[in-house]
């Protein structure tokens, strides 16, 4: 195809000691291959993942390395392995968290990419040539096409970018469930995630409970269509909510045994207990069989989305309107810095939104 | 109502350090509640709760006392509160693990007495006279009769019993998961429990997998239906079976993380993994969340069963002719001790079961 050779970013050049500060730099994308599209990149959010990698709790990354995984753009490069009915130039698509698969297990034969055992990530690892994967902080990202899922007209750039990666990680805990008219949804943290959680089940049909730990969110999750609300700082707030919830999914990071297994301890017989981000690398989460046995629950995990599930999510966000909270920051280093900043100071309300990429990438 | 005020029994006396010892005595039961039945008993299967409650294994418990919670009877008095036109003298009847919960929850309200806080299991606590709850190796039980459930006229005694406790603790994950007509079920573990949910899981129109250490087992599994089989001890079986089951009934006691992980990971995304018995009391399972999240994988666990599913239960064996495989043991003294060892050294094949109560108790 005919594309791009040098991609402008911003991100970290050195070392990921220097977080918060960002540079510009440039980088050669990875040789194109037949199924890729290239992108120029129109908005991007900024995920909690891209504080975990960029201040290094993940581990160190070789660098220079562009972070961001909720992408926007337009294809302005297309490779002759594409399917031409579907993809044209100036599409408009997003690109999540996931980028590329092995294409040939039965996970990807199935429409369930993202738990593929050799998975890659946006801004994570390398390609087979050896090019580090960059992420959305950028001018333009080279991805499989397989990967860049169209976007529905009705739906805004820069409220849809959350969407990518936060947004169908909170949805599909409720598509794998099974959510529908009357299913007592619990959500657990209402911030970036939980919030998109909640609109998605209202969504759905849903009857929702906000589960939170002090009272200062209860206005905002009942304007955003909460049924209810728990505070987990009552005291004896399980007991007076027993069997009230089908499903729980878990959008914060408490994975502490004691007062999850008092949230826990609201399901119903048959509930479901959902986490969907884990925490630092080699912390374990101690179970108590009996209490899992005697309640007939489950506990599990559910990691992003497949491009078909993602799909599925855009067409119920468009049906229904669905519009994460979000402030923007005009791309720029210091920007960055700021977004990131406030990010994870936990002080957004609730995702922010890297724009202004014409300006900046012109 | 004109009930029993005293009942034989064979038990231990003095001591579980006794164990395998056991003597006759006799017990007043509880005082007669306005909903209770008297039964008279035929047959009691010996379920592997026995061993441990008798062996102490469970803790100490106040003694004498009577085990067995598999029990099949005829109802010989009824209180004044049971519905006559449900329950009459002569009824055959089964009692499982469960004899009692609160009544008032909503979980009692909703067909889920198994997970009543404030359940009572057959030999275990004490009634709220003081009584102890003795169990099935008895002349007669008394019990409240909403745990009395029918027994469809085509069932043989001896091969109903092991269905009121082994067989609905094997068949609820099934029926919570909702297997139906080409489920890909994994039994994994297959013994007294296990060949129970393998004949319950091709009822149900299950593809089913048994999944067990050697290979010593694999004819006999295949006999009785099912349709593939995976042994442990082979290298590498998790990887040549990747993404083979929806669901995994752990009816053994493995809850080693290592071997479990191995055994978990031949789930498909969306996949579930429920154990049905607990490892002893105080030992955690220890879980890698980012095994669960990138899998989308659930764990948990399944207890007993209400009356209505073990009504329905009941329903699936006449239909489908489902029969354990047992070894009976004429019951006495002598016999209870034979029959507690066999069971204890694994090597019964598959369910123990009490008979010739009417010599015994003449």
């Amino acid at each position: 195809m005919s594309s791009i050779n040098e991609i402008r970013a911003v991100g970290i050049v050195n070392s990921l000691k220097d977080w918060p500060q960002t540079q510009q730099f440039t980088y050669k994308p990875h040789k194109a291959r037949p199924q890729d599209v290239d992108i120029k990149i129109l908005a991007c959010g900024i995920c909690g993942s891209d504080i975990h990698a960029s201040k290094g709790e993940w581990g160190d990354l070789p660098l220079p390395r562009a972070f961001g995984h909720e992408i926007i753009g337009e294809i302005v490069a297309i490779g002759e392995g594409v399917d031409s009915s579907k993809y044209k130039i100036g599409d408009r698509v997003g690109v999540g968290a996931q980028c590329d698969s092995c294409g040939k297990c039965w996970r990807c034969d199935h429409d369930h990419e993202n738990t593929c055992r050799d998975s890659k990530s946006l801004y994570l690892g390398t390609y087979e040539d050896g090019t580090l994967i960059q992420g959305g902080y950028a001018s333009h990202i080279r991805v499989n096409s397989k990967f860049a899922i169209h976007i529905p007209d009705k739906l805004e750039t820069k409220y849809v970018a959350p969407l990518m990666c936060g947004g169908v990680t909170g949805f599909r805990p409720l598509l794998s469930y099974g959510v529908t008219k009357g299913t007592k949804v619990g959500v657990y943290g209402f911030g970036g995630i939980g919030h998109m959680s909640v609109m998605f089940a209202k969504a759905m049909g849903a009857e929702v409970t906000v589960i939170s730990r002090g009272t200062s969110k209860k206005e905002l999750a009942k304007k955003l269509g909460a049924d209810h609300y728990i505070a987990t700082s009552e005291e004896g707030f399980e007991a007076k909510n027993y069997d009230t919830l089908d499903l729980i999914v878990n959008t914060g990071s408490d994975f502490e045994p004691e007062s999850l297994t008092k949230v826990i301890s609201m399901l119903k017989p048959d509930g479901r207990f959902t986490f969907i981000t884990a925490p630092p690398a080699g912390v374990k989460l101690e179970l108590v069989p009996m209490f899992y046995l005697m309640n007939c629950i489950h506990i599990g995990g559910s990691g992003i989305g497949s491009p078909k599930e993602i799909e599925y999510m855009l067409q119920v966000a468009a049906e229904h309107d669905i519009k994460p909270m979000i402030e923007t920051f005009d791309i720029s280093e210091e920007n960055v810095r700021k977004a990131w900043e406030k990010v994870d100071s936990g002080d957004i309300r609730f995702r922010a939104v890297l724009t202004g990429y014409d300006k900046f990438f012109k």
